[in-house]
Formats: C-alpha cells, sequence, structure tokens
C-alpha cells in the first residue's frame, strides 16, 4: 500500500524558500503570481494492506518525524 | 486560480533525503516501510483566470525553474 503525504506551513507561518522562489519567478520575468507556500511531498511504500492501520501509522510518523506539527500541517492520501 | 505543484524523482535516481528518511523511521520503531520518496510540494496563486493559460504558465515555470528535468519529473494541477 502506498501512501503520499504532504506537509505544509501552516497559514501566516513566515516561508522563506516561498518568497526566494516567487521573487526568483519575477527575476525569471513570469508576472501575475501572487504566493508562492513550499512544503513537502513524501511517498511512503508501506507493507501494510490494511488501510484503517495504515493510516495510522503514517499519522504517527508524521507526528513522530516527517512534520513540525507546531508550524507545519499534514495531510495524509492512500492509494492501492 | 490555483497552482499545486508536485516536483519528484524519477524513477532510478538516488534519493538520499528519502534514504535518510527511511532509517529514521526504523530507528523510530517503524517497521514495515518499504520505501520512501521525497519530493517537493509548491503551491501558486496566480492572477490568471484561464486554465489553460494558467497551465502553460505554470508548466514553464516549471521547467525553467522549479524542477530539473534532467533527473525531476512534475505535475501541475489546477484549482478554483
Amino acid at each position: 500500500m502506498k501512501a503520499k503525504v504532504h506537509v505544509t506551513l501552516k497559514p501566516g507561518v513566515l516561508d522563506p524558500q516561498g518568497k526566494a522562489v516567487s521573487h526568483a519567478l519575477q527575476s525569471l520575468g513570469f508576472e501575475g503570481v501572487q504566493e508562492v507556500r513550499q512544503g513537502k511531498y513524501i511517498e511512503l511504500d508501506l507493507d501494510e494492506t490494511d488501510p484503517a492501520k495504515a493510516r495510522e501509522a503514517v499519522e504517527r510518523m508524521c507526528r513522530e518525524l516527517l512534520a513540525n506539527t507546531v508550524i507545519e500541517n499534514f495531510t495524509v492520501d492512500l492509494e492501492g
């Protein structure tokens, strides 16, 4: 079973990486870009085949390692 | 209009960051994780309201800045 995890900064948390991308896009001549926010995308291949157990395990991984829940939100999508 | 961009390493390209996450998960006692691949997730707020034009612009941004197309694939999803 495959898990797709998105880790994004909470609204209001400053995103210097996104700001840098935004400025770089402007320098390259791209106009009309209002805001850029950058997050992480993680794909995990799991042995677990039960969706409920897989989700619980991946959410624990997010809380313990993948995301900093003080400043970041995460979402988990399961596939197959 | 909002664009959601995923940038992922092409299959076969070594992913040291993913490997590090995989080892860290094992050290924390998480078992049954076969493979971890880490990519980038970028959200862009665009002034453009025409989906075709927005997609074209964002794909150009990916090729010119957001992704290294030698080793990375990208996907663009548009919203609202």
